[in-house]
C-alpha cells in the first residue's frame, strides 16, 4: 500500500507531497533530501529561477525525533517567489483584472490543458504543468532512498549525451562498469557527466544553442545497485518490474524514450550476442558475465545492477519563439511568447530519474518482504 | 473502473481473460477479435507451435446476442496442445513421477522466477512467462478496439527493422504519413513491414540467424488515429498519457525500449527543430505541420496521431543454447537447453503493441466520457 | 498485489473467477473448496435451482499439482442448466425473436439496473445481479482459507436469527465463547444455527412465509480465530481492517446493516461496559477479558476473534409479486413478475460472508509479512 | 481517477490533505469548508481542546481566483496547540530526554498500534490514531458538497440516539419524511437532534456519564438528496454504490456498525413489509412508496435518499480509566491513563458521516459522467 501524491503550482506557495506506506522506525534525514533537491537545481544551463529557489523540504508529518512512525509523510517546499505572486495566484477570488496568457508555446502542455480543462488562461494551465512539479518528486525519491539504503540499494544517475555531443564507444553495464570515483566525478561535474573533457564540449553546446535562442536535450542513465533477485513478476503485465520502471521513467516531463539494459542497442544484434551469462560461484554467489538486460529478466531484478536510459527533448520554451496560435483571438502567429526557462534540463533530469526509480523499489521491496517497522522488515529481509 | 486480468498457462488448458468496466450495449464480433489473433500468429519467423494453435476465443460471459451487458467479459482460448500435457500440467497431484527442468535460459524468467518463487523444477516458472500469455493480452486489445471504433479511433502497427536491416530516412508521423494503402501493405507483408523490398531483406536476415542456430530481435511502431484532443493529464505523474503509454508498451515481453514520438531521435536535435507548430484553420480545426512530439504534449493528447516504437530484444531461446547454470547442481554448464521456440516475433510483437495501446485509450476515454452504456458515453462525446 | 474478478451470468455457459497475487507453493484442494460451494448451496429454504446445480470448480490456470504457481489462478464452476440457455443467452446474435422481461421487480436491480444501463430487457440486468455471482465469491473464499489455515487463521458462520425468531440473551465474543462442537453443530443445522430449537423455530418461520407467499430475512454472525495482532492501520480511512470489512461485507448482495464486535448494542451502553480491558500473562500473552471490540483497535486487529454481524433483508423475489412498473409500457401494474427463488437465503449468506472474511485477511497478511513463495511467507511470519 | 490522502498528527504542526481529480471550473469558497470544521468542532459533550482548535483550512494549491484548476487541491489545517508542541513532537531529532506514554487505554489504538509498529512510546500512535484526524476528512467533504451540490445533490445528517435515549417510533426514509425545517432544528441543536425535547434528555445523558467519569456513544443517520438514478454498479462486488458508503462510513474512528435503509430493521420483517413498491408518474417520473432500501438496489443508486446509520461506540478515553497494561513493565495495572478527551462525539460524528459520504457519491458521479471540466461534466449530466 506504498503511494504518494504531489501537489502543487510553480508560482503557488509551496508544493507539498504527501507519502504513505512506510514502515515505522526509519531513520530520516531532512539534510539529504534537501541535498538532492540542490542537485536537482544545479548543473550547468539552468536559468534564473534556480537562483530564486533554494529548495529545502519542511516535515510537517509522519516523522518524530527523526524517525517514521508509520503515518503518512507530509513534506512541504516553500516557493520563495511566491511573495511576487500572492494575488496573481490568489486561492480566493480578487478584484482586479488579471492579465491573461493566450499564446501557447509548441512543445508545452499549454495548448492540450488549455482545450481539456477549458481555460481560456493558459497560466491555469502551466502553473501545473511546469516541471517545477519534479522537485516534489525528488522530496519523494529523497525519502525513499534512505529507505533504499537500509537494504544496501543505492541509486545513481549520469548524463550521456546532450544533442549530439556524448559517449561514442559502448559501455559495460556490470556493477564493475562503475565505480565510486565515477560518481564523485559525475557530482563535481556541472553536466552531472563522469567524463571532463565530455563535459565540457556539453557546455559548449549548450552555450552553442543558448547564443541561437535555442534548448538542448540529451540522454541520462540512472542505475540501481543492490537490488536482491525477484522484484518485480510475470505474472500479470502489470506486475513487471520492467513495466513499472517504464511507468516510472516515462512520466518525466520531457520524456520521450525509455529503454532498460542495452535498450534499443539490443534490436540491433542477435541473441547470442545480446544474453547475458549467468554463472555461479563456489560460494553460491550469481553473476552475470554481462548486463544487457539491464538486471531485469522475465520481468524480475536478476541481481545485476537495474539499468535504464532516458531520452528528454529540448526544452520547449525559446528564447527565439517558434510560430503558434493565439487562443483568445484564435490566430496563427508568427512567435509564441518566452516564459522564463533554462536551455538544458538533463543533468537535472537524472536526479529526477533517479527520484522516480526509487518509489518502484521501494513498493517492490515493501511487497516481497512487508513489515510495519524497519526492525520487522529488516528481520524478514534477512530471514 | 476499466480493468483486466490476464490468467493461463503456456501448456494449461486455456488462457482465461476477465475485463471489466465496458459500457453495455457495445457490439461486439468475436470474428474481429480472433482476427487479431490469427495477425498474432502469423508472421515470418515463428516456430511450430503457430501451427499447432489457431486461437480462437469464447465468450463466456459479459456479452449477450452480440453486445455487451456491462457485466465483467470472460474470454477464454483453448490451448490445443493441452491433450499432450494434462497429466504434466495437472492442476490436481498425479502419482507418476514428473521430469524437472532445471537448466536456466539466459534472457528468460527461468533464473529469476526460479529464485522468486522458491521453484527447483523450471516448468513451474516458464508455463506463465512463457510469451503465450500475450494472446490474452490481444484478445483484450481486440475487444477494446472494437469499442475505440465507435469513437473513429484507430491502431495499426508496423514493422521497422529486424536486427540492423530497416529503414534508413527519418519518416513523418502527422496523419498523411500515413495511408490506408500503407497498411494493407503491411497486413500483407510475412514482416508486417510496408515496403516490399524491405520485408524480403528482412526475411534473408531471419534466415541466416536461423542457419546459425540465433534468434532476432528488431524495432516496430504503433500508431492510433483519431484520438481527440485531452485524454492523460500533467496534474499528477501517474495519469499522463505518455506515463500509460511507457508502462502499457514496456510490459510487452522482451521489450528492452519505448519511444513516443520522435523519440531519442529528438534528444539529437535542438529545441527549434523538434517542437511542432500549431495551426488552426479558418473552420477552427487544430493541427501541427510535425509530429514530433508524437500526438502527446505536456502527457495530453495533442489530436495528431498518437506514435510509440517499441525496441524487442532478439529471443532468448537459443538453438545453440548459451552456457549457463543448472539449478539442480548449481553447476555452470556450457550449454542452456532448447525449448522449441520461434526464430524472431518482431512481427507478432507489434501486434502485441496495438493491444496493449487499446486499453491505454480505452481507460483514458472512460475517464474524459463516462457513461454506463454506448448509447449515453457518445451522447456524451458527442454533447 | 493481491485481487480477484469474478464474471459469469447465471444462466450462462459457466461462473469463471481469477484470483491474482496468492504466494508459490500453497497446497490446495479442489475438494475443500468444493465442500464450501455446497456449504453455500445448502440450508433450508433454498428454492428448486439448488438441485439443479451441484457446483464444482474447476482449476485452469495457476496451479499445478496440488501447488500454487505464484501465477493468477483460474476457477471455474460450470452452469448445469446452461443447455436449456444457449440460444436465449447466446454471446452471437440469433434469429430468433427472443422475449423480453419488462416487469420490474421492487427491491432487486431490475429497475436500477436497466435505467443505469438503457436496457430494455431486464434479463440482461439479472442475469449478473443475480446472486448466483456469490458461488464465485464462495470460491475465492475457499482457496484464501486454504491460504489463511497455514498461518493458523480459521473462519466460521452462524445464523443467529430470521425474521423475528433468534437469540434473545447476549452472547459472548471472547475465543472461549465459540467452540468446535458449536461449529458441529451449526454445520449439522439446516439453519446453519448452532442451537438445535432454534434451527426447528426458523424452519417454522420460514414456512409460514412461504405459506403466504412472503419471504424471510435475518441476520448471521461471522468469525475468524487466530487472527495476528497488527493487521490493517489507522494510518489512512482505507488502511483500517474494520474499513475493509465493512466494505467486503457490505458488498453482499441484500445485506443492509454490518456491525462489528458489540456493533449498535455498543451505543445503548456507557464506555465503562463497552471497553475490553488487556491483560497480560506471566508468559507474556496478551488477551482481553471481553472482546466487545470484535477483535479490532483503532482498525487494528488485537489478537482476539474478529467478530462481524451481517443483516439480510428478505428476498425480493415474492411468489406474491408485490405492485410495480412494466418498462415497456411505462404503466404501474398491480403484480410485478416472479423469477424462481428461494424464501430464504440467511444460510446460504453466512457461507458468502466467511468468503468475504478471507480475501480482506489474505490481503492485510500479504501486506503485513510479504513473501512470494510459502516459504518465504512463513519464515517471515515466524521470525 | 479521484482519490485523497490525508496526513497530520494531531499535535504536529497541521493537517494536510491533498485531492485529486475534481474536474477544473468548480468554483469553491473556503468559507463553506470551514463552516464544516466549526460543526464537527461543536455539539455538546466535546473536551477542552475544542475551545483551542479553530480550525480552518487554507488552500495551497489546485484553486485560483476561487475555481479550481484541475490539478491537486491541497488544503491545510493548522494545529493552533503546536507551539507547545514544538519539542515533544519535532521532526528532527531533539537532546531532552522525552517523556514516554506507555500505559494503553482500553478501546483504543494504544495497544494495537504500538505492537504493530514495534514502538515503546504510544505517543508514537496516539498522534495519528486520534480523531483529530477526522478534521482534514471534513475538509475533503466540504469540497466534494460544493461540487455535489452542481449536480443538486445535497447530503444532511442528525443524530437520532445516546446511550438508550433516541427516536422510539418508526421513521420514513423518503424524501417527504425530511423537511429544511428539520434541518435547520439539527443545525440549531448542540446534540444535531431535530427534536428540542430529545436534544434535552441526551444532554442529561451526557451529563449524568461525565459525572461517572464515564462517556457516551450513540447513532447518527447521514442522508443524500438528489442523487441520480445508476450510481454504482452490481457488476463486480467492489463497485456497488452499497460497498463504497460501508467502506467509508466504517472507516469512521469508534463506527461498530452502518446501516443502509430499513438496516437490521428489514431482517426482522418479511419482504411484502420490506421492498418499496416503484411507481411512474404521468409525466415519467420514477418514485418509490416507501424507502426501505435507503435509495440502493441492486447495488445501484435508485433516485430515492441515500440513508445510511452510523452507530458510534462510546468514547476509550474515560476519566475514571478502566485497568490495563503498561507497556513498559509489561505489568497488568488498575488504572489505564487519561488524555483530555470529549464525553460524547456522535453529534461530531455526523458531520463526518457527512465528509465521508460525499466522496462517495463524488466519485460515482465522475464514473458515470466524466469531464474534464465543469462545464464538460454539466453538459454530460444533462445530455
Amino acid at each position: 500500500m506504498f503511494r504518494f501524491l504531489t501537489a502543487g503550482e510553480s508560482h503557488g506557495p509551496c508544493l507539498t507531497i504527501v507519502v504513505e506506506g512506510l514502515p515505522a522506525g526509519l531513520p530520516v534525514e531532512k539534510a539529504l533530501i534537501d541535498a538532492d533537491l540542490r542537485r536537482r537545481q544545479g548543473g550547468y544551463g539552468r536559468g534564473g529561477r534556480m537562483k530564486i529557489e533554494k529548495d529545502e523540504i519542511r516535515f510537517l508529518s509522519g516523522v518524530r525525533h527523526g524517525k517514521t512512525l508509520g503515518s503518512p509523510i507530509t513534506m512541504q517546499i516553500e516557493n520563495r517567489d511566491w511573495v511576487n505572486w500572492e494575488e496573481r495566484m490568489s486561492a480566493a477570488p480578487v478584484d482586479a483584472e488579471m492579465e491573461r496568457v493566450s499564446r501557447v508555446r509548441p512543445g508545452h502542455a499549454d495548448f492540450t490543458g488549455a482545450i481539456k480543462y477549458g481555460q481560456d488562461d493558459v497560466r491555469n494551465v502551466i502553473e501545473r504543468s511546469s516541471s517545477r512539479e519534479t522537485a516534489s518528486r525528488v522530496a519523494v525519491g529523497g525519502l525513499c532512498r534512505q529507505f533504499l539504503a537500509q537494504f544496501g540499494i543505492e541509486i545513481h544517475s549520469h548524463v550521456l549525451s546532450v544533442v549530439e555531443v556524448g559517449y561514442e564507444e559502448e559501455r559495460g553495464m556490470t556493477a564493475d562498469a562503475y565505480s565510486q570515483e565515477m560518481w564523485e566525478a559525475v557530482e563535481a561535474s556541472p553536466m552531472r557527466c563522469a567524463r571532463p573533457e565530455l563535459t565540457e564540449k556539453m557546455i559548449e553546446r549548450i552555450l552553442e544553442a543558448k547564443r541561437a535562442g535555442d534548448t538542448c536535450g540529451g540522454v541520462f542513465e540512472v542505475v540501481a545497485f543492490g537490488v536482491p533477485i525477484g522484484l518485480g513478476s510475470y505474472s500479470q503485465w502489470d506486475r513487471r518490474l520492467s513495466t513499472r520502471i517504464g511507468m516510472a521513467l516515462m512520466s518525466i516531463p520531457s520524456t520521450k524514450g525509455v529503454e532498460i539494459g542495452a535498450g534499443f542497442g539490443a534490436t540491433r544484434r542477435t541473441g547470442s550476442q545480446v544474453h547475458d551469462v549467468l554463472r555461479r560461484s563456489e560460494e553460491g554467489q550469481w553473476s552475470h558475465l554481462t548486463n544487457n538486460a539491464g538486471g531485469i529478466e522475465g520481468g524480475i531484478s536478476n541481481g545485476e545492477p537495474i539499468v535504464a536510459r532516458v531520452g528528454i527533448k529540448p526544452i520547449p520554451s525559446l528564447a527565439r519563439p517558434l510560430p503558434s496560435v493565439d487562443l483568445a483571438t484564435g490566430e496563427n502567429i508568427d512567435q509564441s511568447r518566452y516564459e522564463r526557462s533554462d536551455v538544458c534540463v538533463v543533468p537535472a533530469a537524472g536526479v529526477v530519474g533517479e527520484a522516480m526509480l526509487a518509489p518502484v523499489l521501494t513498493e517492490a521491496l515493501l511487497e516481497k518482504y512487508g513489515g510495519d517497522s524497519m526492525d520487522e522488515m529488516l528481520r524478514h529481509f534477512r530471514s
